[in-house]
């Protein structure tokens, strides 16, 4: 019973908002005829704040509607309303650092799969403390496998749409953590490299960074795009070609991006290693530098305060 | 609200078991941290009952646990439960004629991609009225588009694992009834025909029946076995080669099979049409008298009678 007694620790620290109601987290339940559940038919983001400001969530919001547009899903919801009732939820957990995660499903129709009878969204907000990463992650990196699951095809369900279908990704990690790797990347049908399960995958070779293209199939996550500022910014040479598994074993530095995690170096993939301590990751540790300026500035200027 | 007087219409009509308990269908709910609503995270069967009668629950048991075993997913549930909680939810619902949906869920852990801290199964059970579908589809048949989004690939997530992730399909379903089509079928990365959105698809030529082998990336369904074995018995002549589109269009007849229409011809798929009425698919005919044998002789020797 270990596991559900860390479960209901967990959940005790969340916050949910159900469709503008704040429900106790025991009682934050969604009728089971709800598309989100049957078929995972709904979209989501992930932000976190910090100081009490909501980092880039302009950005999470285009990227929602987004989504959206991808899968042809209608949002009866207004955008200043998915606005308030985000910082609602933020304000009733009174936490300055936060997680804050946003699902908008198909709503309930009779059971089927032709969408076209939704009448209404459910919007669920989640907000929990966001966890301060263990500073050795960002020390000595990560490691990650080249998982054996192959990326969803952007033919056939794209990764560009953060949806509630995330079995591919569930996959993937857990034949990593099988095997004793903290997560894992993946290939796409043309044996090109995509991105990881929640994070965008960069190398850096000859002070050349690397990120493949969104044509590849992954998703264009914010905190690459980011990266891609910082990087011109400080005029760093970036390559968007797609990259085999063999260029990015032979990397000079290989790094992750993520929403939550920020930038994070891998020490390995499979079982090529990339470095152990930050000092091996030159460049990484540059855009992670300038990247935290840009976290500053944009808690100076913030849009979304609470 | 039109559309919302229909969902409620015909949630009315349901019985919802939860873990158990016969729950008001309108106070049927799930946690949102359920990881069938986070990330379909789940598996499920379809089945259906006639005279009191659960027809091959028992192969759909199996799948049940084929599913799991390709999802890795661990079932904390016995399988008298799972059978003594369907008959229970069949029975309260007093209809000697259902439609039964069996949900089974990697339970609630803390929010994360990593399935390793789940320690229980959420078990939904739904049971509402067995539509009889119109006469008019067993005579003059269904209107297909074949559709352009490409099915699941098998090494993303394998067609034969039947789960909470539904979007491929639904996107497909969606092209299609936005082009005045009944439904869709897909096909795979090579091109090759698969299934439909909730169907496997059938094409005659010259007297011998083909239907695609599961390694072309479809889920193994139940009718299609049965019809395999009919087909068998009748000394008629399978193929189970890959199927490209062009063989399908120049098809004698074209029919499908699903678990709760059992075989229903085929008219049309996108521009191409097979027939108008029944007397143009003899083969289908045939196979549709013999599968209504076989399901009189199910119901005989019913092994799941409530």
């Amino acid at each position: 019973m270990e596991k559900q007694e860390q479960f209901e620790a967990f959940r005790e620290k969340c916050v949910v908002n159900i469709n503008g109601v704040i429900t106790s987290p025991e009682q934050a339940n969604i009728s089971v005829f709800d598309r989100g559940f049957l078929y995972g038919d709904s979209i989501y983001e992930v932000t976190y704040s910090e100081d009490s400001c909501l980092i880039f969530f302009h950005d999470h919001l285009e990227r929602l509607y987004n989504s959206a547009a991808i899968l042809g899903m209608s949002i009866f919801l207004s955008r200043d309303n998915i606005i308030s009732e985000s910082i609602k939820t933020l304000k009733a957990s009174k936490l300055t650092r936060a997680y804050i995660r946003i699902i908008i499903t198909r709503g309930e129709t009779e059971i089927g799969l032709d969408p076209s009878n939704s009448f209404k969204n459910n919007l669920i907000i989640i907000v929990k403390p966001q966890p301060i990463y263990p500073e050795t992650q960002y020390e000595h990196g990560l490691k990650l496998l080249l998982s054996n699951v192959v990326r969803n095809n952007r033919m056939a369900l794209d990764p560009n749409a953060k949806s509630g279908n995330y079995l591919n990704n569930v996959l993937a990690i857990k034949e990593a953590k099988n095997q004793g790797f903290d997560d894992a990347i993946m290939l796409n049908n043309n044996g090109k490299i995509t991105e990881g399960t929640s994070f965008n995958i960069w190398a850096v070779k000859n002070n050349i960074v690397y990120t493949p293209p969104v044509s590849s199939g992954l998703l264009r996550g914010i905190t690459r795009e980011k990266t891609i500022d910082v990087a011109n910014k400080n005029s760093i040479t970036l390559d968007h070609s797609e990259l085999d598994a063999d260029f990015i074993f032979n990397a000079d530095e290989v790094f992750i991006t993520s929403s939550t995690k920020g930038i994070m170096p891998v020490s390995q993939i499979s079982e090529h290693k990339f470095g152990s301590s930050i000092s091996d990751w030159p460049m990484t540790k540059r855009l992670m530098d300038e990247y935290a300026k840009l976290i500053v500035s944009e808690k100076l200027s913030c849009e979304y305060k609470y």
